[in-house]
């Protein structure tokens, strides 16, 4: 995945992602400095090909790119901000998971040491990175990514989402919005089909068949959001709201949880009250987007 | 789509979903009576060929098969409840929208009246009647279905769904969870995202893609469901409700709801609180299959 593995990297902090990281630029040939708070997790690390380095400011100056992966972004205050660490022309990527304010601050902070600084989020799992199966977004400033961008090609499908730092941070809540709100509908119907004696593996292709049907229609409706106009082209929100509430009386009627549906359908009503109910369902994003206020 | 165009067919009710049916069995070349309450509906489907059964009676005995589409189960009720009308015999596909025990009762009350019965539920809206686009639903008696499959299939994407009648609208309801709920989780990401100045269209993409990845995890999570055993193969419901908490705290950080992300939150937990913490995520099919208790 990468052309240039000659090019000495360094990991900051080897919990289970952090092991899975220098592992993958192991694996594609960059030497690769590492170090943790406890020592013995760079074990195997080192017995793979691994440098130890001693403190964190050695750490910095051997690679090339510094990753850092640690529980939080106080972790990686503590870390980089002790008096003896010299930042100035560090290329610093963040792959702690946190708010987008903390990496926008964090942005702030490495730029006023000096430091070239790229925010990310890591969409998958430690036994994932390496593959392309993992997705890493990355945010900051664009010539720092492309600069490294081959680099971190070893540790999975790497993408880049814009300048401001703090866009890593928010595509991956997003992302995993997403992933939770499939399965927990999938769970709902899950729930209601057994209650027929349907198994979950013969509903699964039936999920998966609307969630495919359902994606495809999110550019369209992005339009309309877009574009802030909201006609019924395809069925009027009331509509939806009336077989919202056959969703809430099913799931009642055979005694399955319906916190999922009423929530479906009070946003849905809220909608309506403010008179949007002749409006097609992503006029919806005015209730998304403020804090619920009733 | 279908092979025998001649076989005469009835459709009793004709709303706008009504007069949808009536025009494909007509486009496909069915000799088609209609009947409406209010006559008037079915103007221009005489213009177009169907004759308009002077009484319900009559209609049910001009079609090989008679569709009944109206406003819920009490309306269909009252229609062919009457005294003079003869139902033994007749094939009755009834596509009113309602719940799966109004579905087993008007099977009961049918058969009790001598009447072959199928119950449906259309997927699809008005103006995608008569192609492919449009997904109808069936449950019942196989053979029944079997029968009139390729007559019905001039209406759209016929489906079968197994002997209790009760099925098509419990996969129904089930389907629309899912596309609500994706549609809501796209709505809280894009909420998210144009905060940060990032524009609806350019999200959809991204939200698109994890949609069809997650879509495909379904068949290998209910195989966790149907064994009742939820190993943490990939990843375990505590490491994803810190993640939960992100998305919570990151939606309030931003100013945009957060009741989706608390709800998705409420059920881990109370998974977690139940002992499963470390199991994975479709443990939780355990919260979805009863009410909320506490
Ligand atoms: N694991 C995943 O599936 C996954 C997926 C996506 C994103 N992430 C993110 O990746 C980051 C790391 O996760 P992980 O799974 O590797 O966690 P982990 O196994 O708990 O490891 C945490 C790491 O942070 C270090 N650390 C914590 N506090 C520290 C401090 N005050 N000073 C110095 N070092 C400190 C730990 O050092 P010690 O070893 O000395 O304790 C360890 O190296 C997190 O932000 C997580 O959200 C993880
Ligand atoms: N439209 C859609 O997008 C859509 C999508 C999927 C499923 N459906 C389902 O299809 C069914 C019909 O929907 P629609 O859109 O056609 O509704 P609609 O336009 O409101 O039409 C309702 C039909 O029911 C008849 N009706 C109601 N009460 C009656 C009674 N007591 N006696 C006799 N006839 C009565 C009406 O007759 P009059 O004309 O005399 O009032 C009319 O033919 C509903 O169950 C709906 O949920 C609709």
């Amino acid at each position: 995945m990468t052309n240039n593995t000659d090019k000495p990297v360094t990991v900051i902090g080897l919990g289970l992602m952090g092991q899975a990281l220098a592992g993958a630029f192991l694996k594609a040939g960059h030497p690769t400095t590492v170090w943790n708070r406890t020592t013995s997790k760079a074990d195997q690390l080192v017995a793979g090909g691994a440098r130890l380095a001693p403190t964190v400011g050695d750490a910095l100056k051997a690679g090339f790119l510094t990753i850092i992966c640690v529980t939080d972004y106080q972790a990686m205050y503590e870390l980089l901000g002790a008096s003896d660490i010299e930042l100035d022309g560090t290329m610093l990527i963040n792959l702690t998971s946190g708010s987008s304010a903390h990496a926008r601050e964090a942005a702030h902070w490495a730029e006023r040491h000096g430091a070239h600084y790229l925010d990310g989020a890591i969409m998958a799992i430690p036994p994932a990175i390496g593959t392309a199966e993992a997705v890493i977004l990355h945010s900051g400033p664009q010539q720092d990514f492309e600069a490294h961008k081959s680099t971190l090609g070893a540790l999975g499908t790497v993408t880049y989402l814009g300048a401001d730092p703090g866009l890593a941070s928010l595509y991956d809540v997003a992302g995993l919005a997403m992933m939770w709100s499939i399965l927990n509908a999938w769970l709902q119907g899950t729930a209601l089909l057994r209650t027929a004696g349907v198994d979950a593996a013969t509903y699964a292709p039936f999920a998966q068949q609307i969630a495919a049907v359902v994606a495809e229609w999110l550019p369209g409706y992005a339009e309309q959001i877009d574009s802030g106009s909201f006609p019924a082209e395809v069925s009027a929100l009331e509509t939806d709201a009336r077989a919202m509430a056959h969703l809430i009386e099913e799931s009642e009627a055979v005694g399955v949880n319906a916190e999922l549906p009423k929530l479906i359908k009070a946003m849905a009503d809220r909608s309506i009250a403010a008179g949007h109910g002749g409006e097609q369902y992503p006029v919806l994003i005015e209730e998304f987007a403020k804090p619920r206020t009733d």
